[in-house]
C-alpha cells in the first residue's frame, strides 16, 4: 500500500503527487516553508493528508527554536501554525491539526519542568510524537471508514457484474496517509475478493482522478475506468454504476459538504438517476462550528490551471476564466456520511452532533 | 465573421480547427480522401459544417471522373458518398447532405442531354453548384436560428447584469459555415448591443469549448468565461447564468437530442436549477426516421484523447478508458428546439413533425 507521508527521523518524506502518474518521486521536507509550498502546490493534497502534513510542518518549524522563554516559544509556534494555515483555506483538517498541535503544547507545560529551556525541549519532543500519532491515527480512521463504508455499499452488488462505483477527484490512499476515505471501502472489498470496479472522473483541472486515483487503484490491482467528468451522466444512464462515493474537505453542521469542484455536479446526477451518493469523512473533516456550507471558504485558484494546465495552452489569450477549487453539495443530496465512528444519515444536524459531541473530530 | 469552409475555385478551404486556438491555419482539400480524413480528425467538425464539407467532398471525389456511361458514373458517386458517410456516424447532416447530392444527380439527368458524356459533365457542374448552394443556405439557416433564438432568450435578461448563457462544446460559427446554431442568438444579441456574456464549458476531451468557442467569441468581441465542465453546477447555483443553449448532431422524432458528450450532464443540472435548456438545430439535424434517441448511433473514440489528448500523458498505462463522443438528452429535459423554421416545444412528436412534414430537413 502506498504511503503518502512518512517520517524519516529528520524530515517528512512526501510522495510528490504533481509528478504522478508517470513518476514516483519522493521529496524530503525539512522546514515549514517547504511544507507550506508542498501543500500549496499540491505535492501533498487531500484533506486528511494535509492535516498530518501540517502537524509535521509545525514541528519542523519549531524544532530548531532557541527561545529563552516559553512565551517566546509560544509566539513562534503560533506564528508557524498561522503561516501553515494560510497554505489552503478550504479543508478544515488543516486548522484542526494545527489546533491539536497547539493544544499538545499547552497540555505539556502543565506537567512542569525544572526550567523553561528544558520545557521547550520537552514540548518539541511531544509535538513530533503527536504528529507521528496523527499519522498512525489517520490509518486507523481510514480502516474504520473502510469497514463502515463496505457495509453500506456491499448490499448494492448486482448479481451479474458485481459492484461498480463512481468516484470524483482522489480521496484514496494518496489523499490520506494510507487506505483513503472514499476508496477505503473499495480496498476492503478488494481484499475480501468482492468483485469491485471503479469509474474515476478525471477531475479537471488538475486531473487528480486520472493521475492519482487511477494510479493508486492500478497499483492495488483494483479495476478502474477513467472517464472525463462530463461522461458521468452517461455512465449512470447506462446503469454502469450502483453508487457514488467521494471524500470531503469540510462538512458543515447541517450536512452540507465541501469537496473538489465537480462533486456537486455528480451529486445532482446521482439524485436524477436515483443512485446513493455517499461522502466518506473522518470526523476531523466535520466542522460543527459552521451552520451550513454557505460559510465554508472556497479557494479560487489560478486560471492557468484551466488554460495551460496540461502541457500546452488550450484556450486563447484574453478570455476570462473561473476556477473555484471546491464546491458545496447541499445536504439533501447526500445519502449518508461515512465516518470512522459510524454512519451519519439525515437529519444531519442531529446525526453529526451525535458522532462529534464536542465539535470537530472530538 | 470567421468562415469555416470556402470554395477557392479548385479546392475546399477549411480552417484547421485542430490547430486552434493558437494558430489560424487553412488547409485546401482537393479530393474525397483528404475530406474524409479532415472530418475524421476534426479539422472540420460540427454537424452543419460537416454536412457542407461532405457535399464538397462528394464533388471533389467525382470531378475527375471519366466514366463512359451514366451507370458507371452513378456507381462511382455512390461509392464516394458511402465512403464519406463512414467518416463520422452520429451527425445526421452528413447523410442528409450526401443524400441531397445524390438527389441532384438524379434530378439533373431528367433534363436530358445529347450524350451520356455531356450529361456526366453537366451533373458534375450541378453537384458543385449544389455544394455552393448548401454553403449559402447554411448561413441563412443560422441567421434564422439566431433570430428565433434571440426572441426566446432576450426575455431572460436580468435588470442588473444583462444576459448570461452557458454553452457546451462548440455550436458556433466554426461548427457551421458562419454564425453558428447555438451561438447565433448570441451574435445577434451582440450586434444589437444587448449586453450578453457566455460561460463556455471547456468540453473534454477535445476542448472544443475552450479552444474553439472561446476563440470565436473573442474574435467577435463577445465576453466569454471558460470553465471546466465540472464547474457548470456551481455557475448555475451561483445564479451566474439564465439559460443553457447548445447545438445538436441529431434530434429524434420524439425530441431526444444527441450532442457532444456532457450535454446530458448540463441538461440535468439545468433542470435541477430550473433553468431553460435550449437546443439550436437546423432542420437538417432532425431525423424523423428515428422514433427515439436510443436509435442514434454513438461514436466511440480512441482512449488516447483522454489519456494523452492535451500535450502530455495524464493517466497511467494499463487502466481502462470509456470515451463516447456523444450522449443523448431525453426530450423531457429540453425546454425548446430552435430551428430555422421556428421554435418547437413539447410535445415534440407533433411540433417537430409540423416543422419537417417530409422528414429530415424537408
Amino acid at each position: 500500500m502506498l504511503q503518502t507521508i512518512a517520517w524519516t527521523g529528520h524530515a517528512a518524506r512526501l510522495l510528490d503527487q504533481t509528478r504522478l502518474p508517470l513518476e514516483t518521486v519522493y521529496v524530503d521536507i525539512t522546514d515549514e516553508r517547504q511544507m507550506w509550498d508542498a501543500i500549496k502546490r499540491l505535492v501533498i493534497r487531500g484533506a486528511p493528508a494535509i492535516g498530518v502534513a501540517a502537524a509535521f510542518g509545525a514541528y519542523l518549524g519549531i524544532r530548531h527554536d532557541e527561545s529563552d522563554s516559553l512565551a517566546e516559544f509560544d509566539a513562534h509556534l503560533d506564528q508557524v501554525c498561522t503561516y501553515l494555515a494560510t497554505s489552503r483555506p478550504t479543508a478544515v483538517n488543516l486548522v484542526w491539526a494545527l489546533d491539536r498541535i497547539k493544544g499538545v503544547s499547552q497540555e505539556t507545560r502543565k506537567q512542569g519542568s525544572r526550567s523553561e529551556d528544558l520545557m521547550v525541549q520537552k514540548i518539541k519532543q511531544r509535538l513530533l510524537a503527536e504528529a507521528l500519532t496523527m499519522l498512525e491515527e489517520d490509518k486507523q480512521v481510514c480502516r474504520k471508514i473502510g469497514e463502515h463504508g463496505l457495509e453500506l455499499i456491499s448490499g448494492l452488488r448486482t448479481q451479474h457484474s458485481g459492484l461498480s462505483v463512481l468516484t470524483h477527484c482522489n480521496a484514496g490512499a494518496l489523499a490520506t496517509v494510507a487506505y483513503g476515505t472514499a476508496l477505503a471501502p473499495i480496498y476492503f472489498a478488494h481484499e475480501q475478493h468482492i468483485p469491485i470496479h471503479v469509474f474515476a472522473d478525471e477531475t479537471r483541472p488538475l486531473l487528480q482522478g486520472s493521475r492519482i486515483t487511477a494510479y493508486e487503484l492500478r497499483e492495488a490491482g483494483v479495476p478502474v475506468t477513467v472517464i472525463c467528468d462530463n461522461m458521468a451522466a452517461t455512465v449512470m444512464k447506462e446503469g454502469k454504476v450502483q453508487a457514488v462515493i467521494v471524500g470531503t474537505d469540510r462538512v458543515a453542521a447541517n450536512g452540507d459538504v465541501a469537496n473538489k469542484i465537480g462533486t456537486l455536479n455528480v451529486a445532482i446526477l446521482a439524485k436524477y438517476y436515483n443512485l446513493p451518493f455517499y461522502v466518506a469523512a473522518p470526523t476531523s473533516s466535520i466542522d460543527l462550528s459552521l451552520a451550513s456550507g454557505a460559510e465554508i471558504p472556497i479557494e479560487q485558484r489560478d486560471s492557468s490551471e484551466i488554460s495551460n494546465g496540461l502541457g500546452r495552452q488550450t484556450a486563447p489569450d484574453d478570455v476570462n476564466f473561473y476556477n473555484p477549487a471546491f464546491d458545496v453539495t447541499p445536504a439533501d443530496l447526500v445519502t449518508a456520511i461515512i465516518t470512522e465512528k459510524g454512519v451519519a444519515k439525515p437529519p444531519y444536524v442531529q446525526s453529526l452532533k451525535a458522532l462529534c459531541p464536542a465539535g470537530t473530530g472530538r
